[in-house]
């Protein structure tokens, strides 16, 4: 096969434009083609913005394109977690508690939109010499082996092939579909009980009953925006809500709350949706009492909006013939450590990286590739599962939080000296390039050391010895810990 | 919809035709579609038969639908393992260890040939009343709410619609497809290392070389018929064979052996299948060297016979609406603990029961037949695997030995007094009908116990005291560590 054949990328979703931008700066010609039409076509007019999380991940693999001041104009930092306690009646921010991510203010996370970033990758893979981006193209067949694909269009059926093939077309992958009809592959689908559901709180202009003074206090924003917001543990420990700061002062949020089986009764989604206007209202007093000012078109929104699945896809191998899939078509996870985007952008650098480092072997490096991927997909995956159980259940745990203020302490202290060592799980997710099955190692070594610290320095030490004296206990003892772990 | 519409049932394989007759006997209306032909059109030709282990579950099922006799007329019993010694040449069956299921020859469990069974029991099928087959029947779409199927026959398409729809269709199953399609449906297809590859053991007729006296010690086969035959450990404990006696007084040898990365060189089946000729049979003489003379064969059946892949599927939920799945369509297995057949047959006997005891109403017991065997599908699954890797691994190792002969002893003992803490693993699964979760938790409770006795009892100290004085050692220990477990 002629190697000036062009990569035939399938997908035009966040990984599949970016990935088109990393392999055209390489000198490959690039066809990508997408299922939905070109959402420029109309401009994006959105409507509700649904945001996502950025991190360091995802940030790199954009500086690494040279498009990351391009589309990150918009991007909002959240430098920590805005905490909303589950009994807090008051509106007007008093009472929320913010937990910073680290020390270090540069450690933030970004609120992005999620339709405004994808065109802005869209622009940016249009400026880039070598890229086709060919919309309305659905995928409904491909030869794995020999890079080939069929597309319905409005033109009708249309074949193309290219010099290899890549999948990045979302968690119901097309691609994979194909490669799950192989022989030996693995492939497993498991969905969380919870579901979610997108709501929405305006700006302040849209919120006729927010006290005085709020708006003005929060940067022209109901809530404070410089944070992720989180009501957890909510439903007896079964669900929780996020809410991300959007650029036009309003905020995203997601619902998360348990599917109940029909027969077993109880206060998941589906008796929720049972409810009438005045029910769902009665029931968002209940559990999230201090929104009562800010969701004015709350009935609306939970009538319009989805109830939406949690889904866990895991597979390999990730190649088949002259084909290879990536991005969440390889590996769609959870959205509880924010890291799905992230992921799928890190697979696009680090194929990048291989390519250019193998002089551009494309197929010489897919195997290596998906082998060096699929144990950190795995970790995510695991990890994303464990923080919704660690958000909705322990979180206004007390013995969590303290363990917590243990750890953030000794990465106060120690973060600079040790980073190995002394690094949280989250920073090392979200902060750091450390692959995440090292990340998780490192994660769970920290913890294990800080359990060993707590047993020494109980709670309520803190008010026996003072503030100071308990500081300098738990760095002594941490030290003593962290010394001796292998790393 | 009323209830005088049949019960839709695709899938006339084993499960599918036995779950015809007991739901025909308790007076629905049953329609069968079937992929493939009629095999009884032409006769069975069959060629060389595959066998497969039927034990106490599936003979149960047999025996509830009044059918045991009729379909079981060809079966012979294996009462015990026959273990070949790694390093064993002699091939006139000297040397070989015969391994008892039990002190009761009863307790055998029975080698059937597939084909043979399959044609009693659509015969049986065919015979009672109430019960429409249909073949070439091969399901292409699947209306899982309303129980409806779209079929390809020789005629065109065909739709059909049940009172209820149930997929009896097998690991590949079309009615699961459907199911996987919906939201929240849980999947995993997980495949094991290794491969098989069916050979054959000719009847002495067509054994030249055979050595004198060996068939006529064998009841007219070239091995003893009265058991299973194991040459486990092989290839570095990477693989093993077995074999099962056919009333033609041949053998259906099943060898399985690792598949190899292509790129990773080794001794799997990819190396195997590069061999020419004198290769496969150095090959054999290297690894079952005791197969010299038996098989003259190989070297053809080892080119014509397909190798193919060892999966676990595993879901949940079982129903979609008016839809429900079972057998291998709900929980394909690997073969090592010969439970294919008879978790499947054990689903149609509860399954069947369920119904008989909600007098009918079969829609009700849905939903409580699968939540009540999903667990019990996922324990035979876990043991299955657990088995191979017993058997290819463990078996030859003195320690592992020991352990068994330990067992074994307690439970010649103590298994008629306590059995519900004497009984093994492998008895529970084969000879009784307690639910497989349940036996795993027993057989793993016993073997514990088993572990604390040897802790007490080392292996030389049988030389050192002698048989007698080991056996009431081990039976005092026994009884005491047993009487204190919580069943």
């Amino acid at each position: 096969m002629p190697s000036s054949q062009p990569i035939l990328l399938i997908g035009a979703g966040l990984a599949g434009s970016l990935l088109a931008v990393l392999l055209a700066k390489q000198g490959f010609p690039v066809v990508v083609a997408e299922r939905r039409s070109d959402p420029r076509a109309k401009g994006y007019i959105g409507g509700r913005s649904i945001n996502l999380a950025l991190s360091v991940r995802g940030i790199t693999a954009l500086r690494d394109a040279g498009i990351a001041d391009q589309v990150l104009a918009d991007a909002l930092p959240m430098p920590g977690r805005i905490m909303h306690p589950e009994n807090l009646t008051d509106a007007t921010g008093e009472g929320t508690v913010f937990q910073p991510y680290s020390q270090d203010p540069a450690d933030a996370i970004l609120s992005v939109s999620r339709g405004g970033l994808n065109i802005a990758l869209l622009d940016a893979a249009e400026q880039t010499p070598g890229v086709k981006l060919l919309f309305d193209h659905r995928c409904t067949g491909v030869d794995l082996d020999n890079a080939k694909a069929i597309f319905d269009t409005p033109d009708g059926e249309v074949a193309l092939q290219g010099r290899v093939l890549m999948g990045a077309d979302g968690a119901f992958s097309a691609v994979r579909q194909a490669m799950q009809m192989t022989d030996r592959f693995d492939y497993s689908q498991h969905y969380l009980d919870a579901g979610y559901k997108e709501l929405h709180i305006p700006a302040p202009q849209d919120l006729p009953d927010l006290p005085a003074g709020v708006a003005e206090r929060f940067n022209g924003y109901a809530m404070d925006p410089k944070g992720l917001h989180i009501w957890a543990g909510r439903g007896g420990g079964a669900s929780m809500m996020i809410a991300l700061p959007n650029p036009d002062k309003s905020f995203t949020c997601t619902l998360f709350w348990p599917f109940v089986d029909p027969a077993g009764g109880g206060h998941g989604f589906h008796s929720v949706e049972a409810l009438d206007d005045a029910g769902v209202r009665a029931f968002f007093n209940k559990h999230y009492p201090d929104t009562r000012w800010l969701m004015p078109t709350l009935e609306a929104d939970f009538r319009r909006n989805p109830t939406s699945s949690l889904v866990t896809v895991r597979c390999e191998p990730w190649r088949r013939g002259q084909s290879l899939i990536l991005g969440d078509a390889a590996h769609a996870i959870v959205p509880f450590f924010g890291q799905g985007m992230n992921a799928a952008f890190e697979d696009c650098r680090i194929l990048s990286e291989m390519i250019e480092a193998a002089n551009g072997d494309i197929e010489g490096v897919m195997d290596p590739f998906w082998k060096s991927r699929v144990a950190n997909a795995n970790a995510i995956a695991d990890m994303a599962i464990a923080n919704f159980k660690e958000m909705r259940e322990k979180v206004a745990d007390a013995k969590f939080l303290y363990h917590k203020k243990v750890e953030q302490a000794i990465h106060a202290a120690l973060g600079q000296d040790m980073p190995e060592r002394a690094t949280p799980l989250y920073n090392l997710v979200s902060f750091t390039n450390v692959p995440y099955a090292e990340a998780m190692q490192r994660g769970r070594a920290l913890d294990d050391a800080v359990s060993r610290v707590v047993e020494g320095v109980p709670a309520d030490s803190v008010k026996e010895m003072g503030a100071m004296a308990w500081l300098e206990l738990v760095m002594a003892r941490a030290r003593g810990v962290l010394d001796g772990q292998v790393v």
